[in-house]
């Protein structure tokens, strides 16, 4: 089994070699990361300048391919340029700090494996709940539980595995549960600084506002220590709203005026 | 009724400035938009630095206002500081340049309507279908009736539209077709170059596969020179996978395995 693997902390963190540590038991490991940090670059791709690979060593030997560019396109390149086939697998992470919610949204390790997905290779991201997570031993094997899962059960076209792991010991873990993404998401605050010239700015704050009674969600689950499985896909034309927008009439109305 | 405008093209495109103005017909309008041009940069957010804002002047007079950030982070600064209130409808664009099919997982454009849709605004993204588009009166004439559109009939909660004008003369059009997303996704092809210190770098290019005997999406009504009007939404959420999934056994298992 052939498994590619990326991140959006870059190559140097910590969570991309446990991962890859982990993976090296049950398969061939390609590691294609960020040359430096890309938390929340969302789903960007590098258009406007050209790429450049590294070869990245670590304690002495080679580690893995970084790339000077967002996690999409260390997946594109990875499976275009650098294994030059579609691998069995992509996994990206393991993320420091959850992906849960309307984070999916905003998240550079989701969009990684997003990003495969589209490329019609299974994938999976997966997060340790904390930024301040050092023990990625337990996530390692719930990496390799879901990846075994993804390959015997398979995975339809455009579905990636979305999988969250509290940042507790292996013995106060609660379970599994496969999920669905929690519709909470943040109040946005910016904080206003002046800077020794006298010129303002803004950073981004906020607080991540939950959505009471809430089961079955990703939000829910790492909240009660469980392990979290989402199913995520691409494919956001909203169908209901489609067929309603029907009655709209714009289809009509439009047309009569523009003839 | 109140319009907040943004683009991903940057704030000095004449694609925004087409739009602002075609929208001042209906609407009070504040332009809040990159400072640079920020194509592809998908739903990226900026966390690791401070966001700045300038007063940006258009032949000597008021225009809008500068974020040294993404289209999403426009959006989010456009609402809670600059406007401090929600406005009736974000809208935006125009891009150069259609966002259609897998399209809309990096873009720009529609990654600000989609952050507005997060912040509960009604939203819409506009693009012309070409890069070289010089003319974007007829887009704005679309913008304004599919803007009183939503108006009218209102948004659910988290979907937004997402508009794609073909690039003809309005005599040219064939008129307006409510869409799905297509499926048609890029194969993509890295080229190979060497910088003039014998270092190797790449560029990302390569096609759009289109799918065969698609009715109803977005690139057939371009194709076909009609207006795509298509409702998206961002619960990610794979609902048939997550019901397959149960049959995985992994809440079961795992919890077995873990106890």
């Amino acid at each position: 089994m052939k498994i590619l693997v990326t991140n959006d902390d870059g190559i140097d963190s910590a969570g991309i070699a446990a991962l890859a540590d982990a993976l090296r038991e049950i398969a061939e490991v390609t590691v294609v990361a960020p040359s430096e940090e890309q938390s929340a670059v969302g789903h960007g791709i590098t258009m406007k300048y050209p790429l450049r690979v590294f070869n990245y060593q670590k304690n002495g030997s080679f580690f893995g391919y970084a790339v000077e560019g967002t996690p999409a396109d260390c997946v594109k390149m990875g499976i275009r340029n650098i294994m030059g086939e579609s691998p069995d697998l992509v996994i990206s992470g393991i993320n420091h700090g959850s992906n849960t919610a309307i984070n999916i949204i905003y998240s550079g390790t989701v969009s990684a494996a997003r990003e495969a997905a589209i490329m019609d290779v299974p994938a999976i991201a997966i997060s340790v709940t904390s930024h301040e997570a050092k023990d990625f031993k337990y996530a390692g094997k719930v990496a390799i539980m879901v990846a075994q899962k993804v390959i015997k059960y398979g995975l339809p076209r455009g579905t990636l595995v979305n999988v969250n792991v509290p940042n507790f010991p292996e013995n106060e873990i609660a379970g599994v549960l496969v999920t669905e993404q929690s519709k909470a998401k943040w109040d946005d605050i910016y904080e206003k600084r002046t800077d020794p010239f006298g010129k303002d700015y803004y950073w981004l704050t906020g607080k991540l506002v939950e959505i009471e009674n809430e089961l079955n969600t990703d939000q829910f689950a790492i909240k009660n220590k469980f392990v979290s499985v989402t199913p995520i896909h691409f494919d956001l034309t909203d169908y209901d709203t489609f067929e309603k927008m029907k009655s709209w009439n714009i289809e009509k109305n439009f047309n009569e005026k523009a003839h």
